[in-house]
């Protein structure tokens, strides 16, 4: 069975609503970042990356938010998240994968993981106060120039509206404003009402027994 | 027919290898960085990101290079640049490039493009003096876990391998010494050899006379 390995808060929502939309049979385990669970030898063995999401499959191991995306579409074809056979839409929603991984996600890290990329505690403050500016970049150009209505892909909704939906979350936490991207203000409402949505959060967000 | 937009010495010589690759007819157009041609309004129009690169396809324009290396093996079947009907070995690929594109692109990019996520000119001399760490550390990690060899995915020469090439093409700029991942050192000479490898660098490195 499919065992998908998440934190709550993390990017890994975005596959956990694919699995969901997919109407797939699989199992989640919670990693507490907290307590650095995603550093332990343990999980390293799964994920020597030392991130989420990774996937569990019966041939192997999975890891990186678009790979995980797309393999969920493509082994759930009726679910039709993703244009396989058209070359050109799925090079639309894998650009766009790409963007939100590459360039967004990247964006926010840098107001909790500047340690990444500097061992200055001043540069790291520095990184923060650029937050606001280059995520609500970010989601100003995808509300200009990428977002087609009423989903991200135009009238098919696909696995580019999970992880739209997923860093749409952090908006508020990164000092950005979510209404003044008023299509993806309304992509967000939209989304927080599907089914398969409030399946992954509210797993996600279930008292957190078995964290330790 | 099929237009590359690249820059020399960035992430697009992954495309333009994939295309030489596939034995594609397409033409390239050069941006010059250094008098900033991917800033300029005819440029922004094909891609608002500012960024190489950017394929012009007859149904429309496709960015992010992962998008891009997995269009032009779903478009050139014959080249067998991608498993395309095997989804987790699809996976596998998906993942490789995502990790390279949203991680380890990323760290060098803090080298050069520190500005993108601060203002403070210390904290970009800060971020640059990691740049070594971070981007060996990376490397060290696809030697260890992800290299299959002898290419990439293994017995089967994919996209990867572009991908991968181009990126080491940076280490010595980025201080890291090539010869301790042996592995991709000499994934890189064999690489250098390659005819398609080879069309692509002579055409990114022909004489600048038309890239003001």
């Amino acid at each position: 069975m499919l065992k998908l390995y998440y934190a709550p808060n993390t990017c890994a929502l975005a596959s956990h609503i694919a699995l969901e939309e997919a109407g797939a049979t699989y199992e989640t385990v919670r990693l507490n970042f907290k307590t650095d669970d995603q550093k332990k030898p343990e999980y390293l063995k799964i994920n020597p990356k030392a991130r989420v999401p990774a996937l569990i499959t019966d041939r192997g191991i999975i890891t990186e938010t678009p790979a995980i995306l797309i393999y969920v579409a493509q082994t759930y074809p009726a679910a039709k998240l993703a244009p396989l056979d058209d070359p050109f839409a799925l090079a639309k929603v894998q650009a766009f994968n790409s963007y939100l991984c590459s360039t967004v996600h990247v964006a926010h890290a840098h107001r909790m993981r500047g340690t990444r990329w500097t061992d200055d505690a001043a540069a790291i403050e520095s990184m923060k106060k650029k937050v606001p500016q280059t995520v609500g970049d970010c989601f100003a150009l995808i509300e200009r120039e990428m977002f087609e209505g009423p989903w991200v892909m135009g009238t098919h909704y696909s696995v580019c509206d999970a992880y739209l939906f997923t860093l749409s979350q952090w908006l508020g936490g990164d000092g950005v404003d979510i209404n003044k991207t008023p299509k993806i203000a309304d992509h967000f409402r939209r989304m927080s009402e599907r089914p398969a949505v409030r399946a992954a959060v509210t797993d996600e967000t279930r008292e957190l027994q078995s964290a330790a």
